[in-house]
């Protein structure tokens, strides 16, 4: 063993008590009732409901470890879900992790994956903490997150509250993420397609920026509640594309959505069929004052045959992200 | 393709939406504010806090798939998690699942673990379901389950409440499941080493029930909330052995816990060193009446150099359960 190699040793190598002393090193003070430590945390939720959601990122479907740090996949584990509980109009309070991970996993790996939930949380949810989680051997790294959120007296904003005359909005990026991804897969694999390191230096900002949006997406988590507060009747996190993620929206509310090509940036197709972004679709009243961050794509209609028309013409195509399929099954 | 495969596609043939509904059939109706299908569950706590906790069951270090069904696997990922709800005095009220599966698994493997799951909650905790998951692929099968649970006004018992002068108890077996795992592991596997299926037929009455409590445990549930409301002070989840949690419990309670052999049954090593049993281990103020199913195994005496001791000595070795060591390496 090298002297390296003594100084961070693999999971494998140590107990489970050692490595989960190391990763609640981490993660900063508890701000719960009770935090990490007996059989269940307890997280006070002041208006007697909680919001809860799940989401995981896989190794091989979801990430690749040539391209993505430790610390980058513990903030995106964060990110993702707490976009999640942010569509419903609610303020993240907790995550719970369950992270599996080979035996032979370095030490520093699981440190830096507990500081990147750490500083995304503290980034996007100020106050929201990890305060409880599981360690288990796997030989497929796996990070299971669970976010809890407080409503904090409103009511949830679902997907099935849009009706025709209302106005539809976005906060956050659309296509900057697949583009991110886009440009891992075309720069950064060997001639064999294996994923190789990043190197920066030979990015222009424009694809620096989207790969940051790949690797450490950052959410408009805030905007939630604020979305909320400002009377939005429907919600949802935009993970599978806008154009797959809006139908779902349209279906539940039983209405269509009409959105407008130049809202959608310089690569509107891009926007509509990109996955991963995690900005926020809204729907608000007309006349409604629209938080800052949010901007108008469109307006609601009457349910047609077509979920989602854009400038009048429904696009072609399933239209959104599906890890099974779009994903090859390299490893890195 | 055979008729039998046709009709039992694997989940890589389907897509997420059809899967997803598939298992959503097995769950039952939600008894939640917001139940499965949006971005996140809304679930009542009527207290305004919520205890949290989630155990993740891998395919390797935790099961064989030649010894456990589908079945048997969402109801131990249930129970599993039930019981660390009810290590808090609380009433489990919810799980939410995160499903990690290798494209080649068949539908009906992903419908029987889903009713498996609800088969659990309905036996060990009614009222409580399934109302939020996660659909992933992944090249080893893992269930990774978050509880969620309600205190109902009560306080949380944690493990650090015990006082010497108290009186030590359990509910549920214990060693039980340990002598299940021996059972596998001496009597089905081939001359290679790897496991075969279980052959009922070739087992005795007590080893059917050993293998039951390895592959189905039924922990006392709703003894959990009973331990409360009677008074216990300090409780948990006895996952990893008795020895090993008790000397958890004593550490976090400052206190020595003293042990009788007389109550552990006809093989008290077997019930101090064997892990998985998922018994409630509860410390009850003296004189207090307790509820039906615990049995006193000891007293709280003041703390000294040994945590635990059985008939007044302190038992050798780390004395408990560890994945990472106490599974071998083989699949099946």
């Amino acid at each position: 063993m090298t002297s390296a190699a003594a100084a961070d040793p693999t999971v494998g190598e140590l107990s489970e008590a050692e490595v989960l002393a190391a990763v609640l090193a981490q993660l900063g003070p508890s701000a719960a009732e009770l935090g990490p430590g007996d059989d269940a945390a307890v997280i006070a939720m002041p208006d007697g409901r909680v919001v809860a959601t799940t989401d995981t990122l896989v190794h091989g479907p979801d990430f690749r470890l040539a391209w993505s740090s430790a610390l980058e996949l513990g903030w995106k584990s964060a990110a993702v879900n707490l976009a999640d509980v942010a569509a419903m109009g609610a303020r993240p309070v907790a995550l719970l992790v369950a992270l599996a991970m080979p035996d032979r996993t370095r030490l520093s790996f699981a440190v830096d994956l507990a500081r990147g939930l750490r500083d995304a949380c503290d980034t996007l949810a100020p106050g929201c903490r990890v305060e409880g989680g599981d360690l288990t051997a796997s030989d497929t790294l796996t990070i299971a997150v669970t976010a809890l959120g407080s409503l904090d007296g409103r009511a949830p904003v679902t997907r099935a509250g849009a009706r025709p005359g209302d106005v539809v909005a976005i906060a956050g990026d659309l296509g900057r993420a697949a583009r991110g991804l886009d440009v891992l897969f075309e720069r950064f694999r060997d001639a064999a397609g294996t994923p190789v390191a990043v190197d920066p230096s030979l990015l222009c900002d424009d694809e620096r920026a989207a790969l940051r949006a790949q690797l450490r997406p950052a959410p408009p988590i805030l905007l939630g509640v604020a979305a909320a507060a400002a009377g939005a009747k429907a919600m949802m996190d935009v993970s599978d594309g806008l154009l797959l993620d809006a139908r779902r929206l349209a279906a539940a509310s039983g209405v269509t959505l009409a959105l407008r090509a130049d809202t959608l940036g310089d690569d509107p197709d891009l926007a509509l069929r990109g996955g991963e972004d995690h900005a926020l679709l809204a729907v608000f009243p007309a006349g409604a004052a629209l938080p800052e961050g949010f901007r108008v794509v469109g307006d609601v209609i009457a349910g047609g045959a077509d979920r989602v028309l854009v400038d009048g013409t429904a696009p072609s195509g399933r239209g959104g992200w599906d890890p099974y399929r779009d994903w090859d099954a390299a490893r890195g």
